[in-house]
């Protein structure tokens, strides 16, 4: 088992930000990479979609041996957890817990902001995550539903991106939050216009801490591969327009060992 | 085959405004209507996406005996039309051309600015159709990837939709189109910030064209219902957390008849 790959998966390219991070950690680990780009966005869509797609994606991963699977999408992690959970004897981890575990240790007044598509936010899946931590934070959640249009377009330091930034981070700002916690793939790629508005505090992308956790627990496991080559293979779902240009940038590396599939239905 | 129902299919929930035209223009006709929203926005996905879906909608409509298939969504018709034609014995009519010929009776100077998502912008599927009809009248295309989620964000007449209308049209502005063609389901609902930076020209929402097309062409084909109902009923592959809601705004009265459903697989 031990030899192989993680399986990680995102509705579409945002979650290679992810396997930046494991990369870093786990030099050796192999990794197969499922992108859901013929239905993304996860957000927008309803609870029960979401689990289902989920599950669809880590039959995908588990089909080509994945030791581990770990959910890189917001959405899904916020919701569809539980059911993988259960459906897979393979063990998850999602971007949700090792986020909130950061923002813990980052805090200093106990006031947290957390931003995210509307489904992460309004599912609870956040406040349930701190209550599981901790008791005496305040955590206030914000849905920023354009951020991901707007790191799409290209627009990281267009005025309008200012402008959405301070309409819905300003309750955020007033409310002297002292930890932020970036609950989606796409919003590191906006942190300059977020910090013009929410100045010097502590930002949380989970992306890297995905990565310092998951390296722990195969660890603890007994799984981690001590003579791996560390290949990354890459399979999404459509290959739009401009993937590869986007995914590059989250990445942070050339794509090269990428594929076209299409996934076996749940139901 | 008179009696049949039209089957009218998009991507989401913007297409009821088709439905609604239709309605209009044709009080006895049943309408079938398909909103594949679990797999929207069309508009970001890869051309043999948009096709594969695209059959697979209208293969769901004739399954339920659509005598004439309507596209209402701007990205399918401008990518998948010849394909369903193709595949499927019965008529079809896009959104594009119905617009398209009115813009060209709506246009003193022949200048005529297209708005839509990247994928029709960049398909040429516009330049193609105003070449069918006429070849004096310059087309300028201008893709706005924004305005969707603003839409959806309900920012209809907020002034980060000011400041994105004002990025995209400038250069239509600058070039003096008199006649625009808003090339998307969801544009016309932003028409008081287009019309804040256009001015006084020409607007043309394909919408209302459509149904009077429908009207001639299943008059001319022998293929009008005269004694049905008017029934709609709406089915769409997710039922997201506000679908009523927005659906209402579109179809401009009360989402009665509506359900869910999966699409059977092309391949």
């Amino acid at each position: 088992m031990n030899k192989h790959p993680i399986g990680i998966f995102d509705s579409g390219i945002g979650g290679l930000t992810v396997v930046k991070a494991v990369r870093k950690m786990l030099p050796r680990e192999d990794i197969v990479y499922l992108g859901d780009t013929a239905r993304l966005p996860y957000g927008t869509k309803s609870t029960d979609a979401i689990i289902q797609f989920s599950i669809e994606d880590t039959q995908f991963l588990v089909d080509r041996g994945a030791k581990y699977i770990v959910i890189a999408c917001y959405s899904s992690a916020s919701v569809a957890l539980d059911a993988i959970r259960k459906r897979f004897p393979v063990p998850v981890i999602g971007v949700i817990r090792p986020g909130v575990r950061k923002a813990l240790q980052l805090t200093r007044t106990g006031r947290i902001g957390v931003i995210g598509t509307s489904l992460t936010i309004y599912s609870g899946a956040y406040e349930k995550a701190f209550k599981e931590q901790d008791v005496d934070s305040e955590i206030l959640g914000r849905a920023c539903p354009l951020f991901v249009p707007l790191v799409e377009e290209g627009w990281l330091d267009h005025k309008v991106a200012s402008l959405v930034a301070r309409e819905y981070l300003e309750p955020l700002k007033q409310d002297n939050v002292d930890t932020l916690l970036l609950g989606c793939t796409h919003y590191p790629l906006l942190l300059g216009v977020i910090r013009e508005i929410m100045g010097d505090i502590n930002y949380v992308d989970a992306s890297a801490e995905v990565g310092v956790e998951l390296a722990q627990s195969l660890k603890d496991k007994a799984l981690e591969n001590p003579a791996g080559n560390g290949t990354t293979a890459i399979y999404l779902t459509d290959l739009s327009m401009n993937f590869k240009e986007i995914g590059e940038r989250f990445l942070g590396e050339p794509m090269k060992n990428f594929s076209r599939v299409s996934l076996k239905r749940s139901n």
